[in-house]
C-alpha cells in the first residue's frame, strides 16, 4: 500500500484566505488544520477545549485579557479551554492549529469571521 | 501575566536519550511529546489510538505491514489506531508526538524499549 507524508510546505502554500483554517489531518476526533493570519482576529474563547498554535512561519501574537505571547516559528502555545485571546499577526503568518473536529474559529464569538473548515 | 511560548529547537536539544519521548505540552487529555531518534524501534501497534508524528529535523521511515511512508522535517503522519508500525531512523531524527496521555512508546509490544514520558 502506498502511504503519503502530509507536507506542510506544500499545503499552506494553498491556503489563499487569511482566518480562514483548513483541514489536514485528523487523529481520533482531534483536526490538524493549516491558517494564514494578517492584522487582528476577534476576541473570543472556546468554552470546552484548548486550542494548539504552531507557528510554521512568521510571527503570531495571541492576546489574552491579563498578558500575550509571542509566538515566531517554531513556537507553539496552548490556549486553556474558557480563555478569551485575541490572534495578530503584523505581517503574513502561517500556522497549525491542532483542536477537536468541530471547533468554530470564532468560538463563542460569532460573527463575520466566522468559517466552516474544509479538507484541502 | 506573563506567558511563555514553548520553543521546539531549544526543546528538542535537551532531549539525550534516543526513543524516550518527553512531554513539552497538554491539550485537553492529549500530550505533545518530543522525541529523538536512531535505528530501528519496535515493531507496535497502539490498540486505542491515532499517533501523530511531525518531523523536526532529519528523516524518519514508518513501516507499516504493507508500505511504509518517509517523513522529512515539515512532514506529518497519521499512524492509524490498530496498526502495526515501526518507526526506523538511519540517522538520528528529532519529532513530535502527538497522542493521548498514557500512550506508551511501545504499545502493546511492551519490552526493554518501554519508558514512561516525563515532562520537560
Amino acid at each position: 500500500m502506498s502511504y503519503t507524508a502530509i507536507n506542510l510546505d506544500q499545503l499552506k502554500a494553498q491556503i489563499s484566505d487569511y482566518w480562514s483554517p483548513k483541514i489536514i489531518g485528523q487523529m481520533n476526533d482531534y483536526q490538524f488544520k493549516l491558517a494564514k493570519a494578517l492584522g487582528e482576529f476577534v476576541w473570543h474563547s472556546h468554552a470546552d477545549t484548548d486550542e494548539v498554535f504552531i507557528i510554521l512561519d512568521g510571527e503570531l501574537i495571541i492576546e489574552m485579557r491579563d498578558g500575550q505571547v509571542t509566538l515566531k516559528k517554531g513556537e507553539m502555545f496552548i490556549v486553556p479551554k474558557g480563555i478569551e485571546h485575541r490572534p495578530v499577526a503584523s505581517s503574513e503568518c502561517h500556522l497549525l492549529l491542532i483542536e477537536p473536529a468541530g471547533t468554530v474559529n470564532t468560538g463563542n464569538a460569532g460573527g463575520k469571521l466566522t468559517v466552516d473548515a474544509d479538507w484541502i
